[in-house]
């Protein structure tokens, strides 16, 4: 993965918006499902299935991450693979994105490079033949990326959260608990002596628990597994954005059900499993006595307890599992 | 038109993110469209033609709206207004949006409201049927709206930039340098003797010129306008946000013939009408001999000029028509 942004100092405000978009369209594939991609007044985007599925996700430096600790690079694959995990999560095939950034005039144009090399590398990993088939570039005093992506169902049932049936096997595919670890390695230790995020500091923090803060940073979620979901039958699915036992919560709430984890299948820290969020795993359902297909691994059985989240058959606090809520990346 | 936000000082720190949506999502309209609407990881909208368009935009505090000038619901409404319109100008029926919207914590959720109130009711005005399908709830400092438009062709050829002919009619809808005579009386009177925009002197502005205020904070593009120029047979459109001179030098380039304008059909002001962005009217052309259909009026022809932009035969200069380039919208 390409990290460093190249050292151009050129800012934004100095190059103008036609030079801008000249250095950053040539660096985006356009996509298999792109049938007139960006410089006219819209994209035209394929939609074979004759519905498309549609997500949105605006990211914020601040709440939502600092410079200090992503490189240009990665902020686009994480815009990209956020989004695309909520097509995924439909059992949809991810096909387009379009991409809003508003940047502060004086920023370099290498930022807007290295995300634009991100949001190439991250759909050609996470999920190929996707493209960026459009865009908007705006000024404002905090760096903004907001990223709508689109899924075609190819004929199929989208998956929703509201479909597990009691007896149903709960399944998870991706992370549990590791960008947690990375953002709190971050928050504890690529900080300053007054607490704001340092580069060096991150960096060195980087370099001794590279695999914790790549999680957090750039994650690969198991954006293909949706389909595969899908394919097997999943009753419901959902992108486990706010760690495991809150959007566990949310399947159980919208199918009147309990979700019952295992706890032994969920490693050696059941509360970071539980509570991490932006694992950005996927987190489905299938009838009882199916095959889970991989990559799932069987975490539980879906009960009789509406709208509860339990362990082993006991119910978890409704923010029993959130230790991490001060610093989970939505507080500044 | 509703201008007034509701006095309630909640704000949206106060009121938690599921609390806001709550109050937000009832006050959006779903759609003809809407297959699947809020509440999952995506939504699903119907493309009954197998494609469909779509276009994004960004407005953000200060450089692009202020609140001492546009009500909340004023805002919503050109959110959708400048977005239909990008849709109108492919050729296509605007079915659906997603919005992403980021609100500094101690933002009244007031404003949101209003925002969301904006946004169905220009939708209900300018693209009947079409909803708010899905969109996320960020926090930033500065308040930031981010909208994605789709629309289907319903087995149309988009109608693209690119299309003019040397001998086509050129025609205009909408209006021209109306929403920037409303800006520039803003910028001029709008403001405190710092020069910052002022709420109280824009009420001023706007009881002494309503109409010129409206066009700028709330305009009503043409948008059924782009398909009835489709249907006409029209061989470019592009919407006109950042002028006439300028946008019609984006149609000459793509098209590689010239535009030029018949001085006299485009009103007293002929600099205004030419420079003045954020009118958001449709540029069309025509083949020769058609007949120009309403609302749109014949005001040129195409000329064997490439990439130029004449008025009266006479070549208009690069920036000769940009006099409102410092407060166009587009500075903060």
């Amino acid at each position: 993965m390409e990290r460093a942004a190249r050292p151009d100092a050129t800012t934004i405000a100095e190059l103008g918006e036609s030079a801008v978009l000249a250095r950053i369209l040539p660096r985006l594939a356009p996509g298999d499902s792109t049938l007139l991609g960006a410089g006219d007044d819209s994209a035209v985007v394929a939609a074979p299935d004759g519905r498309f599925v549609v997500t949105t996700d605006m990211l914020v430096h601040g709440p939502d991450f600092r410079l200090a600790w992503s490189t240009p690079f990665e902020l686009g694959w994480k815009a990209a693979a956020t989004n695309l995990t909520d097509v995924a999560a439909m059992g949809a095939r991810p096909t387009a994105l379009v991409v809003a950034i508003a940047a502060p005039p004086a920023m370099s144009v290498a930022v807007l490079e290295g995300i634009a090399d991100g949001l190439r590398e991250g759909l050609a990993r996470l999920a190929p033949g996707a493209g960026v088939v459009g865009g908007d570039l705006s000024a404002s005093s905090v760096l903004t990326i907001a990223v709508t992506a689109f899924g075609d169902l190819e004929g199929r049932v989208p998956v929703l959260r509201s479909g597990a049936r009691i007896g149903d096997v709960v399944a998870h595919a991706g992370a549990r608990g590791t960008a947690a670890r990375g953002l709190a390695l971050l928050f504890a230790e690529g900080v300053d002596d007054s607490g704001e995020p340092d580069a060096a500091r991150a960096r060195d923090v980087r370099a001794r628990h590279p695999e914790l803060v790549q999680a957090q940073v750039a994650p690969e979620p198991p954006v293909a597994a949706g389909i595969v979901a899908a394919l097997a039958g999943a009753t419901s699915m959902i992108d486990v954005s706010d760690g495991l036992a809150r959007d566990a919560r949310r399947v159980a709430e919208a199918s009147g059900v309990g979700i019952d984890f295992e706890g032994r299948t969920l490693g050696p820290d059941l509360r970071v499993a539980l509570a991490g969020a932006e694992d950005h795993g996927l987190l489905a359902t299938f009838p009882r006595g199916s095959r889970v297909p991989e990559p799932f691994e069987a975490v539980g059985r879906v009960v009789d307890e509406p709208g509860q989240v339990l362990v082993d058959g006991e119910r978890a606090g409704s923010d029993g599992w959130d230790p991490y809520a001060g610093w989970d990346g939505r507080s500044g």
